[in-house]
């Protein structure tokens, strides 16, 4: 596409719209505005505004179809595949702002947000008057709009599903300015095509997500956790489709290993319940009573025994509890620090599948020569492999890390997996979901990208190209 | 469009794919093929075949692509909407025979079928292998791929949510005869726009579903019932959303009234356990132990009858849930045998307006002078209202339809509803879809429609037109 250049007039006319305390250019733009969390795609956006209302969204986005300008819409910027980063220069707006919390609707089960509003807000407020948020992804910090565009999925997917599960109605700029509600405070709905669904995982290239309306559950009265020390990875990870097959399905199955964990032990400089084994299995159980949840636990302590466990840690205070998972949370934040730069692999395999994968994937730690450390979501198939640069050069680098991607998407593809269980495609992973979807596929892609965004403004290059 | 009209190469085509004994023209079509199950719209097809493999649906459907000729896909033709009626003429797909349930999948909870696998089916498979498939329409003889197609609910939304929730993965012929498989046997997934979502609801009009992989859960050791009767419809209503706010989620909560109830005794030849009341509200619970249930319906029960119930009658054996379930799964057939002719309006509103919507319907009965009658989902807001003709004269009849539906129909946006809960857009609602989605919606739904079936091959006339 023939993008139009930035100048004075398209700023001014910023300016018109924001006033001139929200608009920045040049050095006024903070370097974190030119990358996302993983920082391994860089460009400056030529002006960067701050939007503080849907009519702001549609008055620029209107505009930039006018003039056939590139918007790329940002959050908090903790995505990991570039999606949030303007690859073609142009408008990046933050809604990082727009967030409020409009309504908590009990009578219909939602909760109303603006799309700034942070996870760890709505967990907040609605845990606050016994409503659950489900979803629960580890950072806490991602805006509820950012999880919407990559359907975000969390620990809590096993038991409960992903973000697609708790939206209910969307407020969408389309890139034509037009503002559109899609779904509705209903529980079903059959009228035309899915565009809600669509939406909900299209990283900010097919609208701007202005307002949600989630769905809400009453707040499960009792959880506990299990932590599950294994002597390997392989049999702590065996266990799992076990798990499932017994039908006593956990709200979460987490899978560490000892090196993650004392990573996050230096991270956050506080010790974890238990680092002396290899591997763990790391669960919570929630529920509405408590024998309800005892049944439950101790048939899968049971079965994890049986399966080689070295022993079952029970964690039934909230406080313990909170630890574990705040370690668990710092994973990510912890491999970060112990290297110079990464990159990180987010398929998803079907359950069965994940020993074969994770052991895959160790091999070639060992091929390449080069630090992989994992951790994830084992009882949903969504695995999290970081490749670690530590002190290689850059094309050593870059070599290795391309080489390890492509047998690990290559495997993903073997064992009937997909490119990402949650973190999306965005820039970086185009070339793997080019390879996974094929030409007919990618051809469907465009199609939809067309029919929204006839110019390609908003949020280009990501997604499909 | 202009289609291709059908000739004996045609035939012949279609004869040395599938053999001559599932090729039918003229008189050899049944009557029944030529509409659905409400015949509001008759259109028989210019040949109808009858496919046994994803491999006839491709090579049919590559050669419609190529002469193109209009190709409507069909299952057991219960839909209410006339989505499965070639009203274009063309190819009729039989796909109901292509029924064998395929696997299942205990390490990953899923279960293959193929498309014209029954809901009933379905659920006594998995039913016998302690497993549950939660998606309950009354219509049990419907093909699972019907009601993917329509994004089918059923009863237990309420708790466990709509058809979408429950496919894990398609496999979906396209109009241009490539066979693509979307999803998977994963729980997560963020890999591009979400296809496979695109593709539920969409009432055969950018695929054809020739597999389908379905989420399963734990069957829910136990289940009970409560009926409650009510002294008028507008108590027994207004309980709902207070149930709702109460947080004891049941799984199901339906609302009759005594008409109903007495049509269905009639058409069933069995009595009811309860037909003194006005008004009934319906519900289950289930759950894993009988605390947990007793709990719930304890809390609720006092709810219902602090509202204004008059009595709580519990039914906490099997057989006789059985047959309360029976008798509100004849409610639609029932109806229909006391009428000449029916229309039905399916919209879904929030779950605190149900009340005020069911009055408004019930107020248009005297002001247009004919017979309207409804039952429904109380707990998801979904409405089912049937609107009958009795005797009236075929002009008299469609004017008053019209009428009652324009007025129903606006209500529901009034209230934030949507057209079509889970029956769909078919081609009788198209008028009232394209009021609810405005230019700038209905151009989205064509632009998608273009992407998969740029010759406007497939299932031509209806969703998008």
């Amino acid at each position: 596409m023939n993008y139009k250049v930035i100048e004075q007039a398209d700023v001014d006319f910023l300016r018109s719209v924001c006033g001139v305390d929200r608009v920045f250019m040049g050095e006024a733009i903070n370097e974190d505005f030119s990358h996302d969390e993983l920082a391994g795609i860089h460009r400056f956006p030529d002006v960067l505004v701050e939007v503080i209302s849907t009519d702001e969204v549609q008055k620029i986005m209107k505009y930039a179809h006018d003039h056939c300008i590139p918007v790329t819409p940002r959050g908090q910027g903790t995505g990991l595949v570039g999606a949030a980063v303007p690859i073609h220069g142009g408008i990046l707006m933050n809604l990082s702002r727009m967030n409020r919390i409009l309504e908590l609707d009990e009578e219909n089960l939602t909760l109303t947000v603006e799309p700034g509003v942070l996870l760890m807000e709505i967990s907040k407020f609605v845990e606050e008057r016994d409503f659950f948020y489900p979803p629960d992804p580890g950072e806490k910090s991602a805006t509820i709009a950012g999880n919407i565009n990559t359907n975000a999925g969390g620990m809590r997917a096993v038991k409960y599903g992903v973000t697609r599960d708790y939206v209910r109605a969307l407020e969408v700029v389309l890139p034509s300015g037009e503002v559109m509600e899609l779904g509705g405070k209903v529980v079903k709905n059959s009228s035309g095509y899915a565009l809600k669904d669509l939406i909900i995982g299209s990283e900010g290239t097919l609208g701007i997500v202005t307002k949600a309306v989630l769905r809400l559950l009453p707040l499960p009265k009792k959880a506990m956790s299990l932590l599950v020390p294994f002597p390997d990875l392989e049999t702590a990870i065996d266990t799992v489709p076990k798990i499932i097959k017994s039908k006593s399905i956990p709200t979460a199955i987490e899978y560490m290993i000892r090196d993650v964990i004392l990573a996050s032990e230096t991270f956050l400089g506080k010790a974890f319940p238990d680092n002396s084994a290899d591997a763990y299995l790391l669960l919570t159980f929630d529920g509405n009573t408590q024998a309800e949840i005892e049944a439950a636990y101790e048939k899968v302590a049971h079965i994890c025994l049986e399966a080689g466990a070295l022993d079952v840690l029970i964690s039934n205070t909230q406080e313990r509890q909170e630890s574990i998972w705040k370690a668990r949370g710092a994973f990510l934040e912890a491999i970060k620090a112990s290297t110079t730069e990464m990159d990180e692999c987010d398929v998803v395999v079907p359950r069965n599948k994940i020993a074969e994968f994770v052991k895959f994937a160790e091999t070639l730690q060992k091929r390449f020569d080069i630090r992989i450390k994992s951790f994830g979501h084992a009882g949903d198939g969504n695995l999290h492999i970081y490749v670690l640069r530590d002190e290689l050069p850059e094309a050593v680098w870059r070599d290795k890390l391309g080489q390890v991607f492509e047998c690990m998407y290559a495997k993903s593809r073997e064992l009937g997996g997909k490119v990402s269980g949650e973190h999306g495609i965005g820039y970086a992973k185009l070339p793997y979901l080019q390879e996974a979807m094929g030409a007919a596929g990618m051809s469907l892609l465009r199609g939809i990208k067309q029919a929204f965004d006839p110019k390609w403004i908003l949020n280009p290059g990501k997604v499909v190209a």
